[in-house]
């Protein structure tokens, strides 16, 4: 898009406008450049935000308490002729619907057609997901309720309030959970705040209404649900159409014609609208599934806390549903910060809210969550990074729009290959694309159990250019936990449209250019005679009109010899030709102004932190009671543990002085002086996934002192001297060497795990 | 208190009678063992939580825009006989009531004479305390309005919405308020959490309505408010009365009788309540001051954020005032997490929420606002503390209640003095006394501006045993920054009355013991037949009932021949003498469960990086306009600057290694290549505080090849190897070293600096 292209929008008054030129000109530029690669058509997304809201459980979502985890590598299928046998006739059946959208829109066919092709095609993925999914070879045999039986036991994170009786959807961490999120946000900062020099905020929670309303949330952010017309109780509509229609296809009576149909619209559901999905609930008399009273209609609930800050009562506010907004309405002064010059990032890490109808699904959907955001400004026209070629070589699994709508797998690219054969979109969103799974595998996650989906055009927000959600799978399916979205210029075009500040960027031009102006030039005399004390607001509102509204006004007045004027507050004042006129002028720039793009790497830390502690959960081979996660030393809640061998009141000054020596070298740490043997005490440490143990025993009180140190994954002890033990435990910690290095350094000690 | 007795109220199921009884018992304990030291008195504090709320404005609040900061020492006041003179006769005022204040009490006075006694006697503190800061030496110049202009300049911090038009009372952090807020935390994290083993927790902020009103937030965390009567616009009652009195007693027309009327009022308002206060309105018939209106009568606001969770409107949640409550319904999680022993300690970051009528004053009172804090749980017949031994040398100064009811200044003792004088009432108070005094000066508050006040008996919530404030001294008066107080059982104890689960802690009995036990038998049969579905419920509210309640129970049966029981929902049941029986029998017990103790430390993060803003800004001599912080390197935002001498292009290849270099060190620092002379360059960096600067010049192009390392405070320069310098840097910023010692191991450099 043209930078005076851009230049001009930002006069624009109406938001709506802007947004939609906006992404016109943007889509067309889009489809000529990736007219190869995929299909684009659009319908605007229910959600305002890309950020991480709706987990895409393709996967097992009805095995509720213990089900298997399946690990899939797209490679594995591809090159399996046995299971691949069995999925090309699926594939094929998404295929063709695919190709039945893609002419439906190039026929300009009608919205609701399209709709209904692009629902029949979702549905059409889901099944062949699943069936993946289920032919796929277990990588790991995974107890979802063994796991939460630990996390709950040793305090990683219970319901809030529960000796209140719980409210669902919101979560307290224990400090295991505690220092495991604050040790993932820890290496976040390190790996985007520091590592790229970004500009961190921290910006507050609770936002006046009208931040939100222009950023779309106060209008668009909302789930439908239905009440219970006796008791109030609410539904989500989606969850009770399919709980009622399951419970109907299982009833004896139930004709396979009737199945059909149900299983049909359970399919379909996330495709229909408030009218169709109303249809569905006359259609089969659905009930309250508790009382059995009739329900409400559908009705759109915004999932937005809502508050009244200050004590009159008068200012609405929100609690943020994301961090986002904070970063954009402060863009004037972080460009500032910046000295002007772009591209340049802002990260916020923070709590945001939504007031889900029912939360469900631990983690994975929740009322209060902490999201790590970041907000990349760049020049439109400058999409470029200049460190992509340090992750150019990166490996990515990425199932893009184009395979979903043919039925393929996700295939492994370089982000390089990827960025070049405009798979995606821009160097930038590559980069972060890259940055993001380095991140992900650092923490712990499996790369077998990581993709970028790319946002089918249907479902990507009316204002992105491209978006790709890094999804995890786990025993709730493939969970998405970190988005990533080219958000163009919206936002900032919103916040400007609403407030009249205009929150853009400028460059120098490569030599001066003449454009032309006008302006309106109030009549002062005259203005004041006819609108007394208002004259002032007018000439104001005068002074504030876009090129476009001026342009209209001069028309106005040739036409009917006056211009009507709206106030920001819906007043209305005709101008008579006496009172104004409009000129004309040229003049001599030499920077020119534009509204910059925004990528956005977007972190769900609950959803990241869940899929990690199904990913790392493991049971000992032999004793499926003695459980334990395998995270990574440096996100691990505690790094190390000590354990004297008995009571024995001589060990007592070692573990002391080891205490004290680890705490001086910032590792966090537990002394278990409990009584127990020391298998068990081992395990407990486990349990909570303390990767190291120093024992303190009866060959430490002798010359030269020494301890065994022992590795959580492997069980492994070697014998090191008192003396270097913390070093060693600090060079593991912070992964500057590793345990195989260290085996190869200490001598093997295999007494102690036998007392157990 | 004895453990039985403790054990016997938790059975109780009436708060406030727990609460009551409590109170007495560790009064009376504490008047007996500290009769010596002061006298206790008790009125009800408006507030329920001892957490910093209402900073102690006793300074220049009218001082508005540009004031001196005088920090003031005990030891110089008292040693300054010319001083003393003048102060000696207000000293006399404030001691003769607070001897008034103590035989009222001691002869059981009314209640509201006593606290008129106490109104007068917080009015002449404070004309005592305002001269001894006016006649204190100024240590420092200070100009607040400079000071405010470069935090929003360079955007450490400004109010949040400011294109929307800002809210008052809420604060966006900018990359450089957000980099020393999140250092200051980090500092927290080692000097609390790790140094002390805490168990780090990080629980909800919507808050549902029960917990907050076990809490006794729902029913007294309220400040009073009047309305204009026409326009709605609320103001805060004290405020709106000073500020109308003052008025009153500057006008022409005013006599000396008036002004002195005024000022007495004014002097004593902190003490009147709502009655009163209604009085004076009425009395001075003062109006809106915006608008002339008549003004509501005064109106309770509670303090808290009210939101609705879910969608049916029915569940009624707060945003947390405070992140205390979170720790205790958490407790027995937590002490299970902790292996059942005593004592622990538990700690959170987070943000809390309120509700202010009319924020200001900056960061000091805002609606929204980090807090960290710690909940200490303890035996209350075991207060020490293991680590006392460490700090107790530890020289504080000390505001006790007596020095404050007599007159006289802040004392300096060390907390082994103060807690063996009885002064502080226990161990584990004075050593997290001592340990905030280390944590606030390792951050860079000012020693002589930091001192412990006491809360006076009378300002103490109910339940706290002793409750010590460390005060900063900043432009608005000496601020309440972290408070500490011992809040006894008190929390646990709500909590448990509210929900019936016992938020207890065991401990073995020396021996074991035979105790009488009390129970009700149901009649099942004669209860189904009398109660049908609601037999169940009534067993069940049976088993529940306290000590007390079964003996009433006893009673009752006995003297009525039947027993009302009235359940958690209010109903009532009259339950006939065959329905149940009381059962009597004795138990042998081994261990002997009791209410911990709590002591709080609870820090609010703003009001200190507030008061540390104050406490490091800096003119450079000569220079008014060349200002800077002296941030401690270990608390700066960034650590480092790299700027290359001009936009020489040799230059660069350095100023990216050593970019790099930095980053790799986890060192956050900042480039600036922009053109601008150097010296330009050092005053923008010494803007935003960072310590140290390395300047690459021609020489750095020569082998071997250097670069000069700045200081910020000193502006000294050292000329030091390009391989060595990030090292340097590392051990300066990690404060383990100093500059004082760079300069003996480097060669000086003293060219650039010239060059400005």
């Amino acid at each position: 898009m043209s930078l005076q292209f851009l230049k001009a929008l930002i006069y624009q008054r109406s938001a709506r406008g802007l947004i939609y030129q906006l992404r016109k000109a943007t889509w067309s530029e889009h489809i000529a450049s990736r007219a190869h690669t995929k299909l684009f058509f659009c319908t605007t997304s229910s959600h305002a935000a890309a950020s991480p809201t709706q987990p895409q459980t393709w996967g097992s979502k009805k095995q509720n308490r213990s089900v298997k985890l399946r690990a899939k590598a797209a490679d594995f299928i591809m090159s399996n002729p046995e299971i691949e046998a069995q999925l090309t006739p699926l594939r094929e059946r998404v295929q063709e619907q695919g190709n039945l959208v893609r002419s439906l829109k190039e026929a300009g066919a009608a919205e609701l057609d399209v709709k209904k092709a692009v629902a029949e095609l979702k549905a059409r993925k889901k099944v062949l997901e699943e069936k993946e999914l289920a032919l796929t070879p277990s990588v790991v045999s995974f107890d979802r309720a063994k796991m939460e039986d630990l996390l709950k036991r040793r305090f990683f994170y219970d319901q809030s309030f529960a000796i209140y009786g719980g409210i669902t959807g919101q979560y307290d961490f224990g400090p295991m959970g505690c220092a495991l999120k604050s040790n993932i946000l820890s290496l976040w900062r390190q790996y985007f705040a520091l590592e790229e020099q970004m500009l961190e905020v921290d910006c507050s929670i609770l936002t006046p209404e009208p931040v939100l309303k222009a950023s779309g949330h106060v209008e668009r952010f909302a789930d439908l649900m239905v009440k219970d017309l006796k008791t109030g109780e609410c539904f989500r509509l989606d969850h009770l159409i399919k709980q009622a229609l399951e419970k109907l296809s299982k009833a004896k009576e139930a004709t396979p014609a009737l199945q059909a149909e149900c299983e049909d619209i359970i399919i379909k559901l996330d495709g229909l609208n408030k009218k169709e999905l109303a249809d569905v609930l006359a259609k089969y008399s659905i009930k309250s599934p508790l009382t059995g009273n009739d329900l409400t209609e559908p009705i759109e609930f915004n999932l937005m806390f809502a508050t009244q800050i200050g004590p009159t009562g008068l200012v609405k506010g929100f609690l943020r549903p994301e961090t986002a907004q904070g970063i954009f309405v402060n863009f004037k002064r972080l460009l500032e910060f910046n000295q002007g010059k772009l591209p340049f990032a802002v990260a916020q890490i923070g709590n945001s809210f939504r007031n889900e109808i029912s939360p469900r699904s631990g983690l994975i959907r929740v009322r209060e969550f902490t999201m790590a955001e970041i907000e990349h400004f760049c020049d439109p026209t400058q999409k470029d990074h200049p460190k992509f070629g340090n992750v150019k070589d990166e490996k990515l699994t990425l199932y893009s729009a184009c395979n979903q709508m043919d039925g393929k797998s996700a295939t492994q690219f370089t982000i390089g290959e990827a960025v070049s054969a405009k798979l995606v979109a821009n160097e930038t969103l590559g980069y972060y694309m890259a940055r993001i799974q380095q991140f992900l595998l650092a923490i712990g996650i499996k790369p077998e159990c990581l993709r970028f989906r790319q946002h089918m055009s249907n479902e990507m927000a009316h204002y992105a250019c491209d978006c790709w959600d890094a999804e995890i799978l786990t025993s709730y399916g493939w969970v998405e936990c970190v988005g990533c979205a080219d958000r163009s210029a919206y936002d900032l075009g919103q916040h400007t449209a609403a407030t009249g500040v205009r929150l853009v960027a400028e460059k120098r031009l490569p030599a001066p250019k003449t454009v032309e102006v006008s302006e309106i030039v109030p009549n002062k005399q005259a203005l004041g005679k006819t609108f007394k004390k208002e004259a002032k607001t007018i000439t104001e509102a005068l002074a504030k009109l876009s090129m476009e509204e001026i342009s209209r006004a001069e028309q106005e007045l040739n036409a009917n010899g006056q211009y009507k004027l709206i106030l920001a507050d819906g007043s209305a004042h005709e101008l008579a030709k006496d009172t104004i006129s409009v000129k004309h002028s040229s003049k001599t720039v030499h920077v020119e102004e534009f509204i910059p793009s925004v990528v956005e790497p977007s972190f769900g830390i609950g959803r990241i932190m869940y899929a990690l502690l199904e990913h790392s959960f493991q049971c000992r081979e032999g004793d499926e009671q003695r459980c334990y996660f395998t995270l990574p030393p440096l996100v691990a809640p505690l790094k190390c543990s000590i354990l004297p061998l008995s009571n024995n009141a001589e060990f007592q000054p070692y573990t002391q002085k080891l205490s004290s020596s680890l705490t001086k070298a910032e590792l966090s740490h537990k002394v278990d002086d409990s009584s127990g043997s020391i298998g068990r005490r081992y395990a407990r440490t486990d349990e909570i996934a303390i990767p190291y143990g120093i024992t303190v025993d009866f060959d430490t009180l002798k010359e030269p002192h020494t301890v065994t140190l022992r590795d959580r994954n492997s069980m492994k002890q070697v014998r090191v001297g008192l003396e270097q033990v913390v070093g060693v435990v600090k060079d593991l910690a912070t992964e500057r060497t590793s345990w195989e290095q260290v085996v190869t350094q200490y001598p093997v000690f295999e007494q102690q795990e036998a007392t157990k």
